[in-house]
């Protein structure tokens, strides 16, 4: 059954409680740089950092209370496991935290320091590393994006775009495993079917495309990325459908041109983001994106969860 | 005569073409380091990157075609004299910009490349040199901050706070020669008088409060400051009487506590500002200002002229 605009309105009242209505904020000074009327929804100034809270919350909150009786298991490259680790808190409920050895240390302290239990593995084996656990322990396993109640909950943002900013020509949103566009690309679509909803995935794992042309899931190899949030090796086979009912176009954006976006975003927008979330900017730099000067355009900003060091090395980045 | 609702609100329609109207930004995730309820008032969006256009363009806009045929001269410690220069590229004017030699090395180099004329000096001799420019070119001296047109410009940000945001309780403004303070206090004491405001000025550099105890301005000892923006040594004559009237308090911020709100600002608020800007941040942070639980606080971020370099020092700094 395909995700409804009615799923996502329920999961928006259902978390409105636990979760910040980021701003959406207007960005002038970008208009020359990406040659259109630049937007941005602030998912980086969102509770633990990043959206996914929204789905977080939007599926612990619908597990029942013998559901979650022995606890919860993420599988994360680090804001999902964020985000779940601050809900169980939250919730009073236990969370173990499985993530790859590859995810930024300021990610991993903060999972840490709200009590979770972490397990480090390799990034092709979190998924086996968090399934095991929860056959250990009877606990319920909370994907980051392959669930309807996650999707659900990502899609809120979509939904406060469209009612802070309504008649958006485009929206542009960053894309790993497609939990975030399948949300977002289904409220918008819903709300306003004229808007066009892009996606922006890292060119070196190109799955959507891939999906999207083969028309089924397809698995790319793995590859490192400096968009450390965006390393799904193939899209989920919930979220593959609504991604593909609901968007226009997907961008195979050039690492370059990621953390051209991120330097741009922060030096000429006056807004920090992690490398995953420029990438929507990063792509209109690249130039893979139809935009035109009169569109009134939001870049989906999904987190915010970077260090000193990492802005540092974007000195030998030029915009 | 002191300045006016009715100058601030004429410099607004003035100015209205030439300004973005920047964004009044809820940062509820700073919060609980603040212990308030955050705004910020993000004029480091500016064009130009600072509020100082504001005035700039409301003093420029005010001279007649004669006045500006010799052109412009400025003094300033870097935001200004990018405003101005900006100005008089926009208007087709010529200009000279007077800035220290300790000024951003970011700030000059932009400065030059609005084609503008640079001339560097010490800090202290900076007003003797811009007014020997103006005598031998017959061009015209646009102060940084003591004058009318300047102060009414500066005070459209304040119009906009109150307008974006009704009911605030409380409004704080970095403070230098008083040219910001003394037109924002005025606008939003005349359309809120229930609203407090407060200054924050460097504590190697307490020309306000020392001014505002002695009843006139007085002039301190110069001094290096990280707030490289707020180096004046005495009030503006005509801004001081309008910040007495208009003030609650002025806090006399420390130098680490400037850069522990610059880094809070950035990591936890998303919001890159130069030290300057924070130094209301800083203030609360020190425990320098009475603000309450319950407040609604909007804090002047001045402005967002800043290296890489600047923010990877920041390291050091604990929030």
């Amino acid at each position: 059954m395909a995700l409804t605009l009615n799923d996502i309105e329920k999961a928006r009242d259902r978390i409105s409680s636990y979760v910040i209505k980021t701003p959406l904020i207007r960005l002038q000074n970008l208009d020359s740089y990406l040659g259109c009327e630049v937007y941005i929804k602030a998912e980086c100034m969102q509770t633990t950092g990043a959206f996914k809270l929204r789905g977080a919350m939007n599926k612990v909150l619908s597990l029942t209370e013998e559901e979650l009786r022995h606890g919860i298991v993420a599988a994360s490259s680090g804001n999902h496991g964020k985000a779940l680790a601050y809900a169980a808190k939250m919730l009073g409920v236990k969370a173990a935290i499985v993530l790859p050895y590859t995810a930024a240390k300021v990610k991993v302290d903060t999972i840490r320091a709200w009590g979770a239990e972490i397990v480090q593995c390799d990034v092709s084996e979190r998924f086996e590393v968090a399934e095991r656990l929860c056959r250990e322990r009877g606990a319920v396993l909370v994907p980051p994006y392959n669930d309807e109640e996650i999707m659900a909950g990502q899609g809120t943002a979509g939904l406060e775009i469209m009612e802070q900013c309504p008649g958006l020509d485009t929206v542009v949103v960053p894309v790993s495993g497609g939990g975030l566009i399948g949300g977002v690309s289904t409220a918008v679509k819903a709300v306003s079917p004229q808007t066009r909803v892009y996606g922006a995935e890292p060119a070196v794992l190109p799955r959507y495309t891939a999906s999207l042309k083969a028309g089924r899931p397809v698995r790319v190899e793995p590859s490192g990325t400096v968009a450390d949030a965006l390393v799904s090796q193939i899209p989920g086979e919930i979220c593959f459908p609504c991604v593909a009912a609901n968007t226009d176009a997907i961008a195979d954006v050039g690492e370059e041109y990621i953390l051209k976006g991120m330097k741009l975003l922060l030096l000429e927008g006056k807004i920090l983001c992690e490398p995953s979330s420029a990438i929507g900017i990063g792509a209109v730099l690249q130039g893979l994106l139809p935009i035109r000067s009169t569109d009134r355009v939001c870049f989906l900003i999904s987190g915010g969860s970077v260090s000193l060091e990492q802005i540092a090395r974007l000195e030998r980045i030029s915009i």
